[in-house]
């Protein structure tokens, strides 16, 4: 048998970050997460653009994106998710590989809009005063280590949770806010 | 004939914004674009959240949301796009019921990470100092007439360009910037 061949994200060979593979997709934890388990998902084919994605690519990525997002909400009990794709240089994408971002949230230590301007390209650190699992103290460079490490406890949780029923895999989402409709806009 | 359902976005009848519909899901314009045609893709269910989608749904669902986003690229001519979906409350959703953004973005008076700024659910009017299609003087409110004019100018331009071949259909995205690998780092 041959190595399978590296998986790459644009010039960068993410092959130990990666939790998930579909057939021309892939999922990898990320080097500077805005919150915990911030993972991206990646189509296998070097394409700069979303609208590059072949037919069957396209099916793929979409699917993943959306069981992604669904095991990590799960994984995280999550009070909300961002799910966001900067398609082009100009709309914030810094690695010129179509990728899509997960980004779980928090009631606690609320990072508010704050996650949008730590999403932008240039990746400055940001520190913020608050506590909690939605506020890092600084979007830091992680160490390969931490990064095996996170990369092994999902594969092992994603496994678990794949052998769910699908009504239980959404299950523990618990924290649904009251609405108050008043409050609400068209927008 | 009966007269068809009113298409409802959480509360709001939008029917006279709604320039596409698929069988599970439907596109309208917006009330306070942050670029010209910044679009957003509904599913006609509601539901307040991402994972409740069933299987049909899902599937056209980002089915949509990609055929919205090279049309709305295509149209418009836009050097990128941000795609974005705000899963609760806390992710920044300001309106009960799943709905993805389009925002096509512009070099000219390009808005930065300022389009996650207008983003925002409090929806506030801002004021950009800049000119040009990608930096809107203020979010404001349109009026009715205002969407209804741009709904029956999408309807129209939808049509023309659904007739085009697939290779024709992402043909106008010419201002693709020239990338210097060094400058980009893995996230």
């Amino acid at each position: 048998m041959t190595k399978p061949a590296a998986l790459r994200f644009f010039k960068f060979d993410v092959s130990q970050q990666v939790f998930y593979q579909s057939e021309y997709s892939f999922c990898i934890v990320n080097l500077k997460p805005i919150t915990p388990h911030h993972v991206l998902v990646i189509p296998k084919r070097h394409i700069e653009f979303l609208y590059q994605l072949n037919k069957d690519e396209k099916i793929d990525f979409y699917d993943t994106i959306h069981t992604m997002y669904r095991f990590i909400r799960y994984l995280t009990g999550a009070n909300g998710t961002n799910l966001a794709i900067q398609d082009g240089i100009i709309s914030g994408q810094s690695v010129p590989h179509v990728h899509a971002h997960i980004i779980p949230r928090f009631e606690k230590g609320n990072l508010g809009d704050g996650v949008y301007k730590l999403l932008k390209g240039q990746h400055d650190s940001s520190t913020s005063a608050e506590a909690g699992p939605d506020a890092p103290k600084e979007r830091r460079e992680r160490s390969m280590e931490e990064m095996i490490s996170e990369t092994e406890y999902l594969t092992t949780q994603l496994q678990k949770w794949l052998k769910r029923s699908d009504e239980e895999k959404d299950k523990q989402f618990v924290d649904i806010p009251d609405l108050d409709e008043s409050s609400t806009e068209a927008k």
